[in-house]
């Protein structure tokens, strides 16, 4: 039901897979320093929100594997400087900054023994992997219901194996839906400007024997018109108090086509996405990307030198085109304001 | 406010532009057969369907010019071979057939004799393109007056001086607009699969000198939340007598995308453009392109090698979502059944 585990912690290094710059090459990165595993976050071998913390989490503890300090605190001022060069990787990656804070602050509590840290950093980098693993299945769990038998599923960007340290978030419901014998068929859009759906979708569907059908972006309107799209489900990159959505771009207008064609839209989550502090998608700032994307593709030039460009990352959905948000604590409906509270909470208890 | 003339009858060839593969690089063919000609319509070197009737004229002006028949009957036979080749060469392509069967028509009413035959196709050619040139500026005339002052236009695909013989259809009254002084600032869609706004219509508005921005085709729908669209403004490949408009594949949702925002959505085509044998988009066959142009990018492989791939070219957009369809004998409003039947009494008259 997992296409790939992308990212492992060995002996002496962090294997991450490649992921493909161009697809069905399938090349494994040995990162055996923090300086490799940088590098492989900042050339974007490794993306996606929830893999980046679990990557992060095995740097910390190859770091405190790998270390020649012979006492405590030395070992906790490499970890800090380890840490500081991973937030510095990719400084957007909240998943980073927070897998980030929970290693650290597990090796600083308790003993302060070079041995008792080292297996604090291991203990808890292995948590956050398993965490992740476990969240998405039940994410998996809580969503395949809502897939009815031979549905045609529409999905936007990536959001499987190559994306969490799990089956995914959107396509773990549906790896879990095909393994209960749903007999579903995805519409893969092919996620411009990054193609994170041609690259990365159709590779993994592949993977898992998952009837699939590419296509460019702009034709999910008339698949709709025709009736050939069931439901559209999509992950989530950042998820408001009241429930508005910030995702990859595209999953808006989605939204809206959805709605138009009377079809739901699922977005597919942990709770750990939902941000409190942020009451609408008002309060989310778009991250606007290099020019390159738009103008390029795979680094073959597509408009004229010179061209000026906008390329917005995100896009934010509002919560009345949501259907309902699953979970790795179950499912909410609108009002998404208490029911994401309720989310919450059993995610606290 | 033309961009270029994209195909000439020089003494003895058809001068083609060779649409870039690759931007920026301005390159012309001289085709000095009919074989060379067709060879450039299949390879897309010259694409947009006046265009192509455009050029499908001036190959047969070539072909009599440069045929060394002594009799009528004889270039006659010549011109038929070469409207058949011209008809081969790209068969959905109504334009092509509709050019060569007025040339045809042409040379053969009349005298017969190798002279009358000879200027008649000269003539003809020369008025298809001159009439497509009008057209193309009547159009500009009627639409410019639809677009504010300052406003934020979106368009689609490419409709300019590389898919018609003149300044174009949507593209047209944007150049006008810009001409009489409209300050505007144009977000192009980049088009995929084939990116003809990226490589094309990019290239064009930077030689018009008029301000635009160049998008993923899914970050319309952001832009439009952002209330930084005033319009839409697309072309047309056929209108049913409805008022039903088949296009680009990308334009319904763009028309969804305008509805939901409340913003106007423009349709500018000649009426040449008008199918009044289909009554509405229910009867438009899409065609489906080739699988390759979804999984690669200029040739640039993106998906898995053997990724199942749907490629419509167009889609169909409904009446009921478009504002005003602008055509060179005027602009129709719905209800369009009669509006356009208007348009079409006067086009006869």
């Amino acid at each position: 039901m997992r296409a790939v585990v992308a990212v492992e912690l060995d002996a002496d290094a962090v294997r991450i897979l490649d992921q493909p710059g161009r697809p069905a090459r399938v090349e494994w990165i040995r990162a055996r320093s923090i300086e490799d595993v940088c590098a492989a976050i900042r050339g974007m071998a490794v993306r996606g929100a929830p893999l980046l913390g679990v990557t992060a989490g095995f740097a910390l503890a190859l770091v405190s594997r790998s270390s020649r300090a012979r006492t405590g605190p030395a070992v906790l001022r490499e970890l800090e400087r380890a840490g500081a060069a991973l937030r510095a990787s990719r400084p957007t990656a909240v998943n980073i900054e927070w897998a980030v804070g929970r290693v650290l602050r597990a090796a600083g509590s308790g003993g302060g023994g070079l041995e008792h840290i080292r297996a604090a950093v291991e203990r808890e980098a292995e948590a956050i992997a398993r965490e992740d693993e476990a969240s998405c299945r039940a994410i998996g769990s809580f969503g395949a219901p809502l897939v009815p038998r031979g549905a045609n599923i529409l999905t936007h960007c990536n959001t499987g194996a190559l994306a969490t340290w799990g089956i995914g978030t959107a396509l773990g419901v549906i790896a879990r839906a095909h393994a209960d014998g749903a007999h579903v068929h995805v519409w893969v859009d092919e996620t411009r400007p990054v193609l994170q759906g041609a690259r990365l979708t159709a590779w993994e569907l592949q993977r898992l024997g998952i009837p699939m059908t590419l296509i460019a972006d702009s034709a999910a309107g008339s698949l709709m018109a025709r009736g050939v799209v069931d439901l559209v489900i999509v992950g989530a990159d950042r998820i408001a108090a009241n429930g508005d959505v910030a995702n990859k771009v595209g999953t808006y207008p989605l939204a809206i086509l959805a709605r138009h064609h009377g079809l739901p839209l699922y977005v597919a989550a942990p709770v750990s996405t939902l941000d409190p502090g942020t009451p609408s998608g008002a309060g989310i700032v778009v991250e606007e990307r290099p020019p390159e994307e738009v103008g390029s593709a795979l680094g073959v030039r597509m408009a004229p030198e010179g061209t000026n460009v906008a390329n917005p990352a995100f896009d934010v959905t509002p919560s009345r085109l949501i259907t309902a948000i699953v979970s790795d604590h179950g499912i909410a409906r609108p009002p998404y304001a208490r029911s994401l509270k309720r989310l919450m909470a059993g995610a606290a208890a």
